[in-house]
């Protein structure tokens, strides 16, 4: 278990989070990052590194991955640490005002202040409106393959439309004794050269394919022994199965920051335009995951708002000095000492 | 005299107000920008061109000129036009809610929307205060040298202790029959080589120099004919001169702007943190001009300014369109026709 201790805490190390320890070290603030994420980046390295981005002000284009390792090199004079790859999980406030961050992972980090810069939040699937179903949830219900052989031999019924579904209807239907798909459409979201391999796999009796139809109910004592199947709205239809997988994508999460004590509006953190701080002292969000009157979820506003938290968290961590707005232009960076 | 129809006329073209065309021109919006000074770019290319900006986020560094170029290549695709070198004059509200902008060259400018980027504002001589100094300017008063030769063989008395009164003090004692350097202090905030020069031309007497001492009035009937300088604070001396030139720097000031109806505070307009508008609506400020509890001068805070006025700048030239706010990931940019 890793102890740290630093001024602030920033939850999240995507580009906005990354551009806050910028910031922050221009006032000598030193800052610890945490994300559940294995690398920096945030969206930008896990979903489109490759991907160019048109509208970071004086780039008339940048490869999302290359804006993060030049965020990486702006940012280095100021000797940021990190934990990567570990959730953070709870927050408990000191009598003195600062904070205990706590990972899944049992790290702890003590600072002054913590400013959420968490992004769109973590991905967590999104589940289908069925009663009890979080009850069958590692007892047949699952909403992700991790391992197909897990699945080798058994009773399985899909849900879903995307790719998602198309791509693990295709692999199971060897793996599978029985595999079911059940859509609630006619034609599919996903690679049309993907669709049209599942349906070829059904006309050759390797995948039960339900169109028009939805899965209603889950049956079973403890473990899940059987799905009912709403065929055309109308008819219902009971399938055994052994697992039951909804592929209905990811929803954004807030996760453990929900139970934070932090006002929340739309699934965001509503803050304070002036500073970008929240209803909690000390606690500040900025980028994607918070809200307030005219909110764009541009990176080129978190930048802004990082810019202006850190002019607030200064009268936090140094309570007794005066800050006077100092330009880059004229003093350059000063280093922080490691 | 030019006529030009336009959706945003822009009026500042530093960088914010470059970006700005960007912004406006994702939602397909033209844009026209108007600057005072003969290129774009504003302080940027006027003051600092050859100097690093550390704190633009993604860029280490950069050269504030190679900024002006990176974003004059990112706003291309929007092909927005230009009226430089010529200063903004007044604002006309047509019935119909839009704008007819005029420079002091009589450029028209029609459009729906106008756009206040101009930074600092213009920067204006910093008067001393003299009673009736007004009277005489252009008649003996001047505060700047624009043709040293206008005073050859004239009895001429300067005021201040910074570069430009020692500049001109050395490049005047030559020219001028008198000259009169007075100065409130003992040292020179100028150039300490500058300094010296000016101590060894009042030693060989082809400058007279007053130290510890303010001008305090200024006499003459319709033309300047004498002023009083206050020797140690408490002896009036009374000086002939033809001419007072008081140098104490520059100070940015609105200029015509300030006659446009605008909420100010500070010398700078007052704006809504949720769209950048100010209290007339369809006129927008943003970046250094603007003022909302937290404004920081940052160029990054501009960017961040011009991305939520673009949203409400919208609402008003496509009042039937909803927008959706789409991400130039996902489709690029597209080029507005011309």
């Amino acid at each position: 278990m890793k102890h740290i201790t630093t001024d602030i805490c920033i939850v999240g190390a995507g580009p906005v989070g990354l551009f806050a320890v910028f910031e922050a070290g221009l006032l000598k603030m030193r800052c610890h990052v945490v994300d559940a994420l294995p690398a920096v980046g945030g969206q930008l390295s896990e979903i489109y590194p490759k991907k160019p981005i048109y509208d970071i002000p004086g780039f008339p284009d940048i490869l999302a991955g290359d804006l993060v390792k030049n965020l990486e090199k702006q940012i280095a004079p100021f000797h940021p640490t990190f934990t990567l790859g570990e959730r953070v999980e709870d927050l408990e406030k000191q009598e003195d005002g600062s904070f205990i961050v706590r990972t899944v992972d049992g790290t702890k980090i003590a600072c002054k202040v913590v400013v959420i810069a968490g992004g769109l939040g973590s991905f967590e699937p999104r589940k289908p409106a069925i009663e009890n179903l979080e009850k069958y949830e590692g007892f047949g219900v699952t909403y992700m393959v991790r391992d197909p052989e897990h699945f080798r031999g058994k009773r399985v019924i899909l849900a879903g439309g995307g790719d998602s579904a198309l791509d693990w209807a295709i692999y199971l239907a060897d793996i599978c004794e029985e595999l079911t798909l059940v859509h609630r459409g006619t034609t599919f979201r996903g690679a049309p050269e993907s669709a049209e391999k599942v349906l070829k796999l059904a006309e050759e009796g390797k995948i039960q394919l339900i169109l028009k139809s939805n899965i209603t109910e889950v049956h079973g004592e403890n473990e899940l022994k059987a799905v009912t199947v709403m065929v055309d709205n109308t008819t219902p239809h009971l399938v055994d199965v052994d697992y039951f997988i909804p592929l209905f994508g990811l929803v954004p999460k807030l996760g453990p920051i929900e139970n934070w004590g932090l006002e929340l509006e739309k699934n965001a953190i509503k803050v304070n335009t002036e500073d970008y701080s929240t209803n909690v002292p000390g606690i500040y969000a900025i980028g994607d995951i918070n809200t307030y009157p005219g909110k764009l979820k541009l990176i080129l506003c978190g930048f802004h708002e990082s810019a202006l938290m850190a002019q607030s968290a200064y009268n936090i961590i140094y309570p007794d000095k005066k800050f006077v707005l100092k330009y880059t232009t004229v003093n350059g960076i000063q280093e922080l000492q490691q």
